[in-house]
């Protein structure tokens, strides 16, 4: 249970609308976005962060890891799949995957759909996370469910390092937290409360991701347990990269 | 100055975090936005509704009327001119735009950017949102100074009855609230929380409105005062049309 004298736990608990969880970031001053609380029905604390979960009035459960809003069940569709199959719709044949972070499952779930997938690999650094996951969002958990998953509690950075490289075909990092190099583009997003991620690819033919030539739409994408994809589609990929004109502006600033 | 007698007020006032304006509406139960306030820089009540203008600590000035947030210093751009170069850049030469609603004058500001059109009637109910606007928002105002504008205060709906058909090339409706036959669009919208509008074609030849054949990206667009596009360009024209899988399946159950 959350420890009274937690400095943290105050700054979006007792802030918030009577009855309502409000998200404060430093990432998005002066703006919250507030969801009404049925029920706290977790609240814990990890070695690494304030875990909790509440049942809200219109989004389902919801995963909070220090006062941040992880997922709903709601629309964590959206999420889950634009950071999966963005990348690995991108790619020909994609048969070795990591993932880093995303203890939730949902990513698994969806690497999951791909037939041509042989490994799924999940570096999660906090175990309370995936049971928490487990318990409450069976839905998005059901992702560890998939025989070729194998799950590695531990630092990402860490695992990483200790791999050959050239490992995986996609390495997909769902983290709430800022990793080595990276820092400064996951402190200082461009798109303030748009969902973005960064894609790249290193070595090998180039990727045009703009442009998927790998569809999952097809049957063998759904299952029973998993049900059909609810939003990821080949046009949906490529208007994901269709930037309004000041995004443009800014990254050709930075491309030049 | 607000009523002390009013009931309305408290709804959005009194449940906010403090210091903070809370957007609570009907339309999205169970969840939140709120902005930060600075200080409150014009209360009133009009005919129709309560104006409150304020200064916001990161979106610039805020207008909200009836509680519920009209525009934003900082993004009001994206909603300007995607709902004004949607329908006109998808149509071959407006000359005669009809605004309904928009008092703020940003959607003014966007179709003066259309050298082909002659004349842009607005109608708009509230002459109070017109002087507020007038007042603290002069960059979106400036609307307003096009020649070509000519400014009715009255009801859309009798206004239209009263014009001649066929008078417009382009109605757009710019309204908080729902007109007439439309209303169970505007009461129900399919994406709660997302910038949608409704683009229809009625007579005359159809329209593709997903691939413009009318640029606006052109230098003719901007002149010192109303400053470049800031959001629409022809790639994000056509993004607006591709749809994640759930809204798809929505539409196509509708359309069968």
């Amino acid at each position: 249970m959350a420890d009274s004298n937690d400095k943290r736990e105050p700054e979006y608990m007792s802030s918030v609308i009577p009855g309502w969880f409000s998200e404060i970031s430093p990432m998005w001053p002066g703006e919250a976005h507030s969801l009404k609380v049925e029920k706290i029905l977790f609240q814990g604390k990890s070695d690494y962060q304030d875990v909790m979960v509440f049942q809200s009035s219109t989004y389902g459960k919801v995963l909070v890891l220090d006062g941040v809003i992880q997922l709903t069940e709601r629309d964590e569709c959206a999420y889950q799949e634009m950071i999966t199959h963005l990348p690995l719709c991108s790619i020909p044949n994609p048969k070795k995957v990591l993932v880093i972070g995303g203890g939730d499952g949902g990513v698994l779930r969806e690497v999951a759909r791909h037939s041509s997938v042989e490994q799924i690999d999940i570096c999660e650094i906090d175990k309370m996370v995936v049971d928490v996951s487990k318990q409450f969002f069976p839905d998005v958990a059901i992702g560890y469910e998939d025989p070729r998953v194998t799950l590695h509690i531990g630092d990402g950075v860490a695992f990483l390092k200790a791999v050959p490289e050239g490992t995986y075909d996609a390495v997909i990092v769902d983290s709430s937290d800022p990793i080595g190099p990276a820092q400064e583009l996951f402190e200082k997003p461009f798109f303030a409360g748009v969902i973005g991620f960064m894609l790249c690819s290193t070595e090998g033919p180039s990727v045009d991701f703009k442009n998927p030539i790998n569809s999952i739409d097809a049957n063998n994408s759904c299952s029973k347990s998993k049900g059909p994809l609810k939003f990821y589609n080949s046009e949906i990929h490529t208007a994901a990269f269709c930037l309004p004109s000041f995004a443009k502006k800014v990254i050709d600033a930075k491309t030049k």
